[in-house]
């Protein structure tokens, strides 16, 4: 019964509220929670980081509603994934990457059952017409299997990960930039275990070299606008700065490089 | 039990949380959805439109609030509006001249009950103090003829339709530039029926000439940043450009005037 | 059940959707309000004087969830806030300054009891691990008791009244500039009594004076852009301009000194 949904659409636009009125108006009693509608336009990367980093305290059940779909109009399939206990709708162009990675048990359906659709479908605005109804038929206790078949070939975005680049070294990227600036990579302690760490770590990004790797935020005594590298608070290691934004810092962008090495 | 809130108070303030504490603490089961709040400041007509666009999905007997009032605390009349099967609360100003146009069932009630609103009503708040406490009031069951008394001198937005200038053509502006910088016109399938887009639509704007009109944003073979015109999702002509903004290479702006002639 | 939330995440990223996954898997019945999300990012005075705004029309029992927490994962306190019939949580750092100058009932709780934290709880997002889950725990019963300890210790805020500097004449500053360019000041009516004003108010900000005081926003004959001073719908005075931004035309800050006399 809770819809979550992500979009690129803006606050000040009607289009987020036309979704949230045909959901309401199949199923007046389903639980709508914005995640966010920021996400910079036709910008499918970040949509499935942040869809990624959310759904995460969601309880099972939760369906998930993304929308950021630069090729709406066109043949690209609309989907509905099953994975982890919580159910994803919205378009077959790599939005739902990270899930299909961290959920061994996704089952992807491409949404064929047009019956669910809002009629007539138009060719801009599949939010409203396709994700909207179909999640709202979701909730109300329509079987994935009743709203499409199963597909195999769905789409994932290469370079979700770090490319190894020798023992203990990488070549990593930026995965988004968050509103203090904070730069969250695409690194792990998947990639970086304890006892690499141990060693000490060695961040270049734009020129500048980052050695400084914490535990807490604010620790004792720092000066303001140092850098330092953190495990941030979805699972990815951070470069921060204390009091100020490392990206403005770094001049650094969304999908920048990172070359990480260890000290022997 | 549905009600929506749509204003120019933008997310940073305190406003719009002060209206939904004052609907929620006199009907707890209220169901509160926001359309946005992101109107331009006191921009009556983007309010208008916005509130016309995402009220077509909600369902029968939703109670939309939408407070764009640059008039607050002088003579203008606090307003309910019964049309269509849904509700419309707010100041009368124009901002629900698309519902008259549209509803030919509108009935319009002078909010005079003051024993409905919070008390001491504010000069400066009516949102809070008119608006919301009303809006609560219905959605409990309080009828349109007990909050006020019907009126029929109304104030209605002009110039909301293209101006005829000819056999197929017309003077037409831009009501509302959105998110992805589409210019929605105030052209509708009503101006520009079939046999007319098939002999070929033309349309000037800021000294630009746009000819081209589709029916699907995507279709194959496009050059990035060709404009072209196409039926948005809110039923008006948008002028549109594949993976680029039509405002910005048109530099439109809100109000711009188009004109439009079809070839012979 | 009713849960508000205060933050200074901003809208773009998963910061508060992570909050409210957490609140609705431990309480699926809370309903969630949100007040705003962008106070400048670690401002706590802007936090304080908005959540203490809002709040004003919340029903009793209400929980309001205020995160501005720039020393997340130091060393300061988290606290549960019992006052006024409803109740506040967040970090210990002066963000509930106004609720404990304005109910003389506040306890506040030192939250202690780390089983109602998510674990493991993160050093650089307490919002979601401490305050999400503590507010879900409260709103299903929970006692403050059972949540913490009762302090007296608590930080508050300096400053936040105006400084008396002579009979009828203060030191006062720019609390907060919303969204319209209304400078609210730290004045009320307990500064500035009925007879006081009858004998003529005189606000000194940046070089200008501002000597006309209204009631009402829009009296008749006003010219654009005159600068008055008027109480506002948070009862604070307010510097306004008719149909202009004031803090613009006064080139006014948050936190500027505004000296006020009155006219012999």
């Amino acid at each position: 019964m809770l819809i979550t949904l992500l979009t690129d659409f803006g606050a000040a636009d009607y289009f987020v509220a036309a979704m949230k009125g045909v959901i309401l108006s199949v199923n007046p009693e389903a639980r709508i929670v914005d995640i966010t509608h920021e996400i910079p336009p036709q910008d499918i990367l970040s949509g499935a980081f942040t869809l990624s980093a959310a759904r995460q305290t969601f309880p099972t059940e939760t369906i998930h509603v993304a929308v950021v779909d630069p090729g709406v109009g066109s043949a690209r399939r609309p989907l509905l994934v099953s994975a982890g206990g919580q159910f994803f709708i919205g378009p077959d162009n790599g939005l739902f990457s990270f899930i299909y990675e961290n959920e061994a048990d996704a089952r992807v359906f491409h949404l064929t059952s047009e019956e669910y659709f809002r009629q007539p479908v138009s060719t801009t605005f599949h939010g409203r017409d396709v994700f909207a109804p179909v999640a709202a038929a979701l909730s109300k206790g329509t079987r994935p299997e009743q709203l499409g078949t199963e597909i195999k070939d769905y789409v994932r975005l290469d370079n979700l990960k770090p490319r190894p680049t020798g023992k203990g070294s990488f070549e990593a990227s930026v995965l988004h930039i968050d509103r203090f600036g904070n730069c969250i990579t695409n690194l792990t302690s998947e990639h970086l275990p304890e006892e690499h760490l141990a060693r000490g770590l060695r961040l270049k990004i734009n020129g500048r070299e980052i050695t400084s790797f914490r535990r807490y935020f604010a620790e004792g005594g720092e000066k303001d606008a140092e850098l330092f590298a953190i495990f941030g608070s979805a699972g990815y290691l951070e470069i921060a700065a204390f009091r100020a934004s490392a990206a403005q810092l770094l001049n650094a962008r969304r999908g920048q490089i990172i070359t990480v090495t260890s000290d022997k």
